[in-house]
């Protein structure tokens, strides 16, 4: 069999970088499960890391099974015939076609390593008090509702990517998506027990040392996240690639000083480890939007925000009595309105991403044309994903049941769930210790 | 000096592919580490970590010395001329030519990485009640028996591979010569004590946390492991990576999910850590001879076999009284037998990997011929890695002995072999704690 | 807009190594901060980590306003013109030239990666007893000590540059200015509250294998920091960064090797794990400054020097009652002085390297020429860095403070800084446990 010229001669540094993205971005799963599993009390350490697990597992088989179809369209296929709202590409995905094969399994790789990042986010959420079983249906099911936005802002034929919308590595299908899923679905389950009760305290972390490490490993998995979302290096998308890492490392730097400072001026002169945490992510979700279009001191301003905006918020979400274990409403959906608005603030044409940018920005005196855009992208994926994900998890919650019974709670997942440090009768509800002792 | 044109214009995307993979298979030391000192009882767990690094370090030295010699042949040198059962290619490898040095050291160095892994493999096996000594010797002299399969499956000139055997990232070389020697092992040194006596339970895991931690590692450690297998990603081998990826990523999930449901229907309703661990590794074990050459609903249905072939194998072991600590013998030797032989059954020749594939598979209608070859593989590789194992390590077992002494193990090695929380005397046979009582 | 034809067909090969190495390098942060964590009491443990991220937030900040600007003149400019004892360049890191945009940004997101690595290797000296205000102060000052040895060994107009002095991967500016800057910080802060009384033994590891974790991980992230020293992979580059390689790792066998050798015969046939990670961090920081130009063999010889002055430099450090919870001295500066020295004893010109080495070692017959060099490169940057560390830290010390208070240090700084475990009111002094008690 002889190979068409175009494979001997095409893009493979282009395949390097998106795979090599992509490892990167499976590392964020480990970051995500030691940072929440560090977060929680110690009797839903181990659960939190399978939920991790589950997460690639089931979201990612829906995520080939339909995700990457719904999607995006065929690579190559007529843009014109294709459908704004929802993507009609590669279901079950293969490709025997030797001039396809490369294209198309990189970029499902690709992909495959966000969306399951996408339902990782809600995990976080869920803690502590959310069926293993219920919980797995839904990492299944997520793709449902992440597919339809990634869909209008990546796919070309999206409808909000043919407005014009700048999303360049997720900050709407992906932070938002989570974030708001993850909203709806800690409201339906209801606080953890005693949560909200006076005179009792937030439960201790399991291990802080953890969740800062958790921390750190999702601060370089980001720098995939970012750098790799220019799809390649070829031509000048190395640029945009190297751009990306500098904003992406210094909007970090500006969102980890401003929770340090507010943690300092705010506590007594103590430096919350929280603080430190949702102002490092919410400032890496902030710039997750304009990452390879922004000027350095523009990402440092944008991750001061973005970082305010995560710890005030969680405030508000105590204030609110919501319990939002690893505060993934703040960092995600407030960090992601707040990136997507921001592109509408300072974003720009630009001569080396032509087919990213249509529109100027506010300041660059574009007037109000693409902060209107992105509002609306903004909007349409919040109503979106809230009614999606309220109707998923409303079924799973009357079949399955969402929420675990009271004393398998207090007794905790690990035991529960796992039989770390005892045995569980599901059953007869029945526990012993390690010794045999009920 | 003047360099010649060739070096000047030559294949560096393939060196970074190369040296890129090696990294990320580096990791795998670690996640190896926290995998199995996680597994065993906390007493032994930093003396996990330290055989970890004995690997490397004694591993590596020898695999410098003459375990890269005695697995390839000199780059350029007349295939005809070469041995099909032995390499005789760089010792203490070394290069001053400018037009090899860095194909030399990057193929060294990648190999390295794997050299090191399959030692990493039998430390499993051996946890808990081995010698350090006799460890490190046996590290040093375990490239013995890796680099022959090494150069039968890789070589040019191996017997296996100028039959046309298939194992393109090591099922063979790696996971069955690791998971042999491991089973070799455990039945020399007899189980831990206590270990089959009736009533008395399982030690619990020191840290399921770092367990999965460890699993997460390896898991995007393979995909270092698998995509590196193509040696670069110049012409089309970059697309070989990109379906090496993709079927990485499908054979994982068939295997997790398959594990769960495993757990879930023969253990009551629980999620055991120990199936999901098994099951994931199992099913990438499994896919790893055709990482580059399937479909992705292939390799999903390799990792479903991979999986229940590793779970249902503890049991056997379990029952068969085999004491082995981290489940070595069903993920890497059952494992690894299944892998060769899915590619008899489901290889086929393909345009895009002429030099790899020389034969159609039974389901592709070439009849027998590839899974005999693949099945003479297995039986040659057994044969040759149990021999040479059990005369290794009975030679050790000889001299230094490879058992360490009842009441050392009772003890557990992190005192006794490295003073944690402690002093022992090995003389004295004395042993004090912190607080310096006896 | 119309992009200069040199953009879109420039070395994007190039950018795709040296962010790929900035990413790897990056998880040294973690890998320092889990190796110092598991070393110091489990009262310091989060701290540490903490420390860690304030190093890439503190330190990165200025790196990006005043370090890179310092350390290296503009890309292109004459080099004629430029100062050899600082840099005048990029302040404020921002570009809008499409020519430069991707050069600079990937440039200057490398060298912050090892910026921010020369003020974490200082952290580790200050464990335990340095107050977390100080210490932010510190590093974000730091950088001034660190980006004028910078300019004089790497900026082509640097005076040691000029003079033909060779550090390929910052064995001098980040190992020597971050051990020197150590040792200064560790005699100011004077030792750990009963440290070196008589009868008190050291405290024990809060986590012994958190410790070999961290090692770990530096190790691989080493092979980032010396394969991504040659700055790219074109023409032969990609060579240098495969010899990079197999240098790196070989040396570390050689130092890992030796470590355990002279733990078994020193200490009773024991395995320590402190002799460990001093070994094999000690042989990798030798190996730093020539690790493109080595032999293997050589790099083994480095690597067993630099680990028998790593691990008695402990024990001098230790006689000399100068307190280094975690060996930065022996490790880093000592390291860094042989690893400086020997390319003097070892170097030679090299084909492949011209700019690189422009004069022959002592054993290439180049006679002390070269060696002399060195040893002016070692002495000016351990003047630069005692004299410029001193006046910082008596600065920060005469105006904050450096020491935290005794009933501080003994409560720890999990405690008092992040109310880790109870609370602490740093007015009145009264710490309360979880349990309100206090």
């Amino acid at each position: 069999v002889r190979l068409p010229s175009i494979v001997l001669n095409t893009r493979w540094d282009d395949a390097t970088w998106i795979l090599t993205s992509a490892f990167i971005i499976f590392t964020m799963q480990s970051g995500f499960g030691l940072l929440e599993s560090g977060s929680v009390s110690q009797k839903n350490e181990v659960n939190i890391m399978v939920k991790n697990a589950v997460d690639v597992l089931f979201g990612g088989i829906s995520y080939w099974m339909f995700g990457y179809g719904l999607s995006f369209d065929k690579i190559g296929s007529d843009q014109e015939k294709n459908h704004p709202f929802v993507g009609l590409g590669e279901f079950f995905v293969d490709e025997t076609d030797p001039e396809r094969v490369g294209n198309v399994f990189s970029h499902f790789f690709f992909h495959a390593s966000f969306a399951t990042t996408a339902t990782t986010i809600v995990s976080g959420a869920m803690a502590e008090r959310t069926k293993l079983e219920a919980y797995i249906i839904f990492s299944f099911l997520n793709t449902l509702i992440y597919c339809f936005p990634a869909h209008w802002m990546w796919d070309c034929a999206g409808w909000l990517k043919a407005m014009g919308v700048v999303d360049i590595a997720g900050a709407g299908a992906v932070h938002l998506v989570g974030g708001v899923t993850g909203l709806i679905a800690t409201l339906m389950l209801k606080p953890r027990t005693g949560r909200f009760h006076d005179g009792v305290e937030l439960p201790a972390m399991g291990s802080p040392t953890n969740t800062v490490f958790g921390m750190f490993m999702l601060w370089w998995g980001w720098l995939g996240f970012n750098c790799g979302s220019t799809y390649g290096i070829s031509h000048n998308k190395w640029i945009l690639a190297a751009r990306s890492a500098a904003c992406t490392i210094t909007a970090s730097i500006g969102g980890g000083m401003t929770a340090i400072t507010l943690s300092y001026l705010g506590k007594r002169r103590k430096f919350d480890v929280t603080f430190l945490i949702n102002g490092v992510l919410g400032s890496l979700v902030s710039i997750t939007a304009m990452c390879a279009l922004a000027h350095p001191w523009e990402a440092y301003i944008i991750g001061v925000v973005g970082s305010l905006i995560a710890c005030t918020g969680c405030l508000l979400t105590e204030r609110l009595r919501i319990d939002d274990p690893v505060s993934v409403v703040p960092v995600h959906a407030l960090g992601a309105i707040w990136s997507l608005m921001s592109v509408g603030i300072f974003g720009r044409k630009d001569a080396l991403a032509e087919k990213l940018t249509v529109y100027d920005g506010l300041l660059a005196g574009g007037g109000f044309k693409l902060l209107g855009i992105q509002a609306l992208a903004i909007i349409s994926i919040i109503t979106w994903t809230a009614i999606t994900s309220f109707v998923l998890l409303k079924l799973i919650d009357l079949t399955l049941g969402l929420r675990v019974p009271l004393h398998e709670e207090i007794l905790g997942a690990d035991l529960v769930e796992h039989s770390i440090n005892g045995t569980y009768d599901k059953s007869s509800h029945e526990w012993r210790d390690r010794d045999g002792k009920l």
